[in-house]
């Protein structure tokens, strides 16, 4: 099974393709798809939407997993990120992906054991569980593989448990 | 010249056609996009593009106005708005449509002469401006009207006046 996580945004959206082979975690690849920002809104979407179906296209996952957006503190931000959150949906929604939503809470409950894990220690663990030579980077892509990793555990675990899984559909 | 106004969402996206004929508007069509509450919201940004792109094909409008996304009090309501509004933008980036957004400021100054009037007087000065026999209805509907003629008459004294628009293009 194939996972692609993606951590949404305009500015930058993180992606992160993980296997899992005989209930074992693989690293496939990460990176990030970035815009312009003195570009049009409208037209930094469609390059979102554009660049994530060529990733689809490319990878072939099996299912996506994305993170559930609560916001705060900054609302400008959050508005900003849901548009960008609305076209990803549909780029995989298009393809055929099945996405699966989980809060950052979930992701560090999944990766370290403990939901309220520093950022750092996530990325560590993420490397770690991996066998990554180096950390993911950007942090944004780093994001992302945390993401796809917390869904290919909750999956196996599903699998071998019938229950308790963590995620959501939408 | 065709404008098409859009009042963005994801339970119902509210659509309004203007033509300026002349120097004068006339109104063409209006109605709404409604999506089911218990449908996955993927499916929901889906039908929301199609259904817009089949409008875009159907009414061939030159621009579209948008209403701009200001959340102070509900945050939940503006993230899932925006979503919406993400692949609103991308439908008719796709269709080579000329976006501009307004905020309900610029509506009410463009189509009442006062910013802060309320609601039913925006409605009734459209039904007014255009000589409908009837307010627009659903009010979603309404809005997207206001917001196409907002533009229209912004757009007309453009030409005429060469400078001071309130819009802005994304």
């Amino acid at each position: 099974m194939r996972i692609l996580g993606i951590d949404p945004g305009i500015a930058t959206v993180g992606f992160g393709v993980v296997d899992t082979v005989a209930g074992k975690q693989k690293y496939v690849s990460c990176g990030v798809i970035t815009t312009p920002a003195g570009q049009a809104l409208s037209e930094r979407l469609e390059q979102i939407y554009d660049d994530l179906t060529q990733l689809i296209a490319a990878f072939s996952p099996d299912a996506a997993a994305i993170e559930e957006l609560f916001f705060n503190t900054n609302i400008t931000t959050g508005i900003s990120v849901a548009h960008g959150r609305g076209v990803i949906l549909l780029a995989c929604r298009r393809a055929g992906v099945p996405i699966y939503e989980y809060t950052p809470l979930q992701v560090k409950q999944a990766v370290v054991g403990y939901g309220r894990a520093e950022k750092r220690q996530v990325i560590d663990m993420v490397r770690r569980i991996l066998n990554m030579p180096a950390a993911p980077k950007p942090d944004d892509a780093a994001d992302a593989v945390a993401l796809a990793l917390c869904h290919a555990r909750s999956a196996t675990s599903l699998l071998s448990a019938k229950g308790g899984s963590q995620c959501s559909t939408t």
